[in-house]
């Protein structure tokens, strides 16, 4: 609480929470639904505080899966908003996803950070990266995998995301003080080139044309789309689907793909 | 939708549903905002049907990281919860979790069961086990790790889950019919003898005294549990810990893990 | 090899090299080919100089996959058998496999062991244990998978394993003084309690005539094999093989394993 | 055998072998020694067929860690080339490493291949691609990761590979004639694209100084080098190092990094 009450002396808006110590290394030790429960009580209780002091704050909990505990509970950021929806006050707490901890579950992040978006709780992220499967590498953003660092910045900037893109990164140990600066700048100019990039594949006709004939409706759903109606529902049920010539239609998503990687290697 | 009604004319009271085709390869293909909003629309439409038809039905949403598809939307029982708490009829749809599904993005199984109990939505559940970080392997109940399924079923005998224990499993395929039912008759046993090992374990007094003394409250922190108030938020400020004190005490977490290892080795 | 001196003053037979340190966060940085002779010239320089000395010493060779490192070189005990095989003197160089080590790249460590074993290159071992896919987290022995230590004790017990059995674990950082020697006492307790479940299980009846059954001969193979010859090639390509009959012999795969899971967990 | 007499026939130059049903479910089934041991009796007998029929003829053996299988023998590249050392004809078997296969565990496939070519070992290459950890992808060339994917090219360009360079990847299912196609022109124009950045990089002015800078040697170490002496021993326990001055000098691996990232992004 005294760590609240110095961030809202500086102006800070958002308060991050990573619950790094609550996990367990047995089962044995701890039965895991009271965990849950004390962890929702505390979290009822600093929300309870941020509201009682009248701070304009809002709250982004970061999930992680392990290390330094066995095993954290809330481990990815899926589990964190599903915690989230069960407090008290669910308006004032976002998640804080971060691109290495996802990836240590071996998950798909721009996935998880779209749930995020879509349910109105993206109040923070941290950029780095990591390979799947690792200990918690930290690495500068873009170090480990472009490809997913770019459908990210596209993510986030096609959804007009407006807090900070925090770099939760750490240069390599050999590093001096110029390659931190190296290090630095490298997770910046990364984000920027993306950015331009994702930009480019916004603009690129035949990107564009290519999108907009996989998402064509081919009219048949259109009818059972917005609210429920009886009429629908037996409409649907009575739908009649040609699976021969659904199936024929090739997708292009390949070349679509394909197409994506040429303009992140620059070649388009 | 006729499915529903078929399960529904022969008795079923929980409907599960496997999204296993909804995912990307490349995350150019879709929008992945666009597809949780459709994969919303086509269960908020179903859950509607079930009303309308004055089903007695809830459903159960499975998750699964990926396999067939690259990556799987909604890929962790955490993120199922997380989109449920999105739909227009919550209270119908609950979780139906998958040991291995959730060992593919090697979490701990019985963390995430504990909090689709902790939420209300644990409706139905499938037994079965593989490796972490593999293919979908859908070996015997236990055939991978004995620990972590007795965690899990003292988790359910617990709690007193009252659904159906699912073996969503396959035998090798090199058995023949003599062997699926050795296969069968695996899995159930292994069950009830970690049901036993569990209600040993919560007789034996050894391990109770010292879940009693890890879990016993130091007197300190009982005064600011419940409602929040100002001033148990002043009290809780002002708070003096022993750090050294606190430090010294050894959890006696390592032998209680031991003596766990020693009721599943079957030598206590 | 100052250290490789004072070991050998004390009477240590058996040095063990970990080579953490050795690799990349970025392949941009280094050749890894380069690398690999360097790593062999450091070898061979050693290896001479114990031979120099007239030291009776083997080397022990650790590998490891990642952490510290990105990516560590000779990433398992795989890896780093086949680099021994490249060395000048590979007759006084062998492995020290860890649990934990191939447990982070999600490899059967068994199967590893063995490799190591028939190579007649098993000069050490780190007995410890660890989820796949995570951190190096160096557990207590069987700490978490029981079955998988299982396989190693009967391993190493089946083939006489006569050098130190070496626990390269610790205990949990919640631990006093008290709780390492439960720790360590855990370790060895496991061991031996695994190492008689072994014996049980060699001597167990109904296992023992399943393992008999599935690897009789059918009779067919037995001509084929030792000293290769014309004639038995010629043999081997008109060898007649009835697929169905094959096919239609369940190997009681599944009651083996299950029936091993019960001598695990002592019902049996 | 016949299927190497018909490769022969055909002007195959090189077999690969993909034990992929070799393997467990259950250590409780096999004897991994005999195993192994089977394993080499089976190799050694089809040498000595190749020989015999004096075939023009190498084998490439090919790892795959899982999948069929639970754990297949021989899990990585690094455990078949340890494998082979043990063979009667070492010489006329080598590796066909397949990025899929060591992406499966989490390995850098970069350096398994380093290894081979360094035992003169690489007589194949499966080229795809794959996330770590997950089912057996088998995605188009570069598709999950352009940055490995450059490594891989890089390498085998720089020690001038000239062995077929085989694209073992299929397309997403959800593609027609022309979509397959795509895919196999996306495979080829990627490892072409690569090609050209690796020529881009090996010719940069400003990466070629720093690595020439990283690579320099400060002098102290060079005596050392070649064959061993008593003197050269001697001298090197003698050796003063300046730890802090060692310490101090920057490695400009962040800096390297960033720039291979931006020739990979086209922006150099």
């Amino acid at each position: 609480m005294n760590a609240i009450d110095l961030g809202v002396e500086f102006g800070a808006k958002t308060y991050v929470f990573w619950g790094g110590r609550e996990g367990t290394e047995s089962d044995a030790t701890k039965d895991p639904i009271t965990s849950i429960k004390r962890n929702r009580e505390a979290m009822n209780f600093l929300c309870e505080y941020a509201l009682d002091k009248k701070y304009d704050l809002k709250f982004a909990l970061e999930a992680k899966p392990n290390e330094p505990r066995g095993d954290i509970y809330n481990s990815t950021t899926g589990h964190m908003l599903a915690f989230i929806a069960t407090l008290y006050h669910p308006e004032m707490v976002g998640v804080n996803p971060e691109v290495a901890h996802e990836h240590m579950a071996g998950l798909n992040f721009t996935h998880g950070v779209a749930q995020a978006i879509d349910a109105g709780k993206l109040f923070h992220i941290d950029l780095n990266d990591q390979a799947f499967g690792r200990y918690d590498q930290d690495f500068r953003f873009g170090a480990v995998n472009l490809k997913s660092a770019f459908f990210l910045v596209k993510l986030l900037e096609d959804n007009k995301y407006d807090n900070s893109r925090h770099f939760d990164a750490h240069a390599y140990r050999t590093e001096d003080y110029e390659g931190v600066k190296d290090f630095a700048r490298g997770c910046m100019r990364t984000y920027l080139i993306l950015k331009n990039k994702a930009a480019q594949w916004n603009a690129d006709q035949e990107i564009q044309s290519i999108v907009a004939e996989i998402n064509a409706s081919d009219g048949l759903m259109d009818q059972y789309f917005g609210k429920y109606s009886t009429a629908k529902a037996n409409a649907l049920k009575g739908q009649a689907f040609d699976r021969s010539a659904i199936a024929s239609r090739g997708l292009k998503y390949e070349r679509l793909d394909q197409l994506t990687n040429e303009v992140l290697l620059g070649v388009r």
